[in-house]
């Protein structure tokens, strides 16, 4: 399999991307082409560095970055030869089978969405972010691919996180649940009452509406929402993460008993320290697009990079794709045409 | 001084709120006169429980409950004789001064919004929950009030969230964020530009957008939103704060060195977890009404019950209403009139 990577985007630019690929490039061996797309001259310092001559590498030079202060949709129509719009193009042309990129999210939705275009029955990509919980995994569909979202697309959402849960996350008949402000029928947005009435009744196992408590006391398999409420939720789970770690790492250096507590205490601390760390998830699939597109996290480590480039190559094996056109299909077969969106 | 409680609202009813009230009763000598307005027989059964004849109580009849499947504005029309109704009506004839209630929180919003009116300059009332970090609390304001924001709404809770920062939790000069998607200018949706735009050249320490990582991690002292985000970041941390010293009790069980590792740490563990729950906090604020109303959590045990009454007891003794009159009154003074709302 043949994955491209953009090499520039990122807080921290191509030092921890390169370093991500080369971490994985010495433990996936199912990878037989990773390019690395972006400025060749900084990509060669960079895997010199490591000393890596790796020759399933190849370096496809781009002379532009999309800046994270750069608006999407413009950044993909005047930055041609942005990292990001010409590892998409390796994708468009059949040369990569998946993009990862850490870099601007906006921009690689729309790069993506313009390149590659929608799944058949897909108005608008989203994001499917892995979340972890006890006992439980759940997809949180859309985490920040589209914040101007229609009641069809969060319908579509639906889908395609059921679609994922069933064949990535084996989980039979996953519940569905729909972010709002309380669990009654009655209450949220006019943007999520209008959804719940087209959840309802469709196949999908519809739970209603779920409020954050369900997240993690109470969870579902699948958690649908619009894109700026996803990122809200994403980027305050992990927030509150890293913080309740740091801050027990301090109360546990209070006292002596405490840190020979802490001491003994390590290994449970640590697994739970370790599922909840984003690094381990590396990237979330941005779904509805006719390709694979994993986008990480803007402030990977190598480490997270690694694992962004291993849910690549696990997405191109699993490819759900013709999942989601399935069902979709079936759902626009069994129910009465959507009205037309009201603009 | 004199509260009024919604003795019938919330998930557990009439059982945990008189709870509550006979502990609050015990605890704050400064409270002169407890109302506890609904049903008389129940009330008086649970009085009657815990052996209490405080005579500081005064049990107000009222015939109906609002239920958490009614919508929020009509239930204020239709049920005119529902406690959270009757509660706010002592509040407005001056018999009490403040209102606490764990019910419909739309139907607290709306009765205190129809009764009470909001202040001066403030357009809608907006929640502002206290939440902790490790070195600090911050505002969270709208936790849930208002979730047909308009940009106005927003700049006004900003205003309301630094007077409550100021006022109550002293902080100087305080800090003020709009949560989005990212923290550059040019990200976020419609509403949260149009936010941007009022703030930047505001009187206040506005820093910018802000996203999940800076509630815990880098933290502001407010935190801006509109009430449908609010709330979902209000129960994502309630709930992920709860799931986690659930998960890791169970890691602590799992062998006999981790029991006692927990058993050494547990002071630490147990700092983090009082500090983090939110029955401690009691209840939210309604800022922007022309009196004090205390939102308390729907699922209320009676220690939070207790800790609402409290919060209610020093709202009535720190009366911000006229801080925040005079703020927006010193806005609108030095700030070109806001162009009408586009509907």
């Amino acid at each position: 399999m043949k994955i491209a990577l953009d090499a520039m985007g990122g807080d921290f630019g191509p030092p921890n991307l390169v370093a991500g690929a080369v971490m994985a490039l010495r433990d996936y061996r199912q990878i037989n082409k990773l390019f690395l797309v972006g400025d060749s001259a900084q990509i060669e310092a960079e895997l010199k560095k490591h000393g890596c001559n790796d020759d399933r590498i190849e370096i496809t030079h781009a002379t532009q970055v999309v800046d994270m202060s750069d608006r999407a949709w413009s950044a993909v129509r005047r930055k041609k030869d942005s990292s990001v719009s010409r590892a998409v193009d390796l994708v468009k042309r059949g040369q990569a089978d998946a993009i990862v990129t850490a870099g601007h999210t906006g921009a690689a939705v729309a790069a993506s969405t313009i390149k590659l275009r929608t799944l058949p029955g897909i108005d608008r990509p989203g994001i499917a972010a892995v979340l972890p919980t006890e006992t439980n995994v759940f997809v949180l569909i859309d985490a920040g691919a589209n914040i101007d979202a229609r009641p069809e697309h969060l319908l579509q959402y639906a889908f395609m996180g059921a679609v994922y849960s069933r064949h990535v996350l084996h989980y039979k008949n996953p519940t569905v649940g729909l972010v709002s402000l309380g669990d009654e029928d009655v209450k949220g947005t006019e943007l999520t009452k209008e959804v719940f009435k087209m959840l309802k009744p469709s196949s999908l196992n519809f739970v209603g509406n779920i409020e954050g408590r369900h997240l993690f006391e109470d969870p579902v398999e699948v958690v649908v929402c619009d894109g700026f409420v996803g990122n809200v939720i994403l980027k305050t789970c992990e927030s509150i993460a890293v913080a309740m770690f740091q801050w027990l790492k301090h109360e546990l250096m209070r006292t002596t008993m405490r840190k020979a507590g802490g001491f003994l205490a390590r290994n449970a601390i640590g697994t739970i320290k370790d599922k909840t760390n984003y690094e381990e998830y590396g990237g979330s699939p941005l779904l509805g697009v006719n390709g694979i597109c994993i986008i990480a996290h803007g402030a990977s480590t190598p480490l997270a990079i690694k694992n962004a480039l291993r849910v690549a190559a696990e997405s191109i094996e699993q490819q759900v794709n013709p999942h989601i056109v399935e069902e979709i299909r079936r759902y626009h077969e069994t129910t009465a045409p959507l009205e037309p969106a009201r603009h």
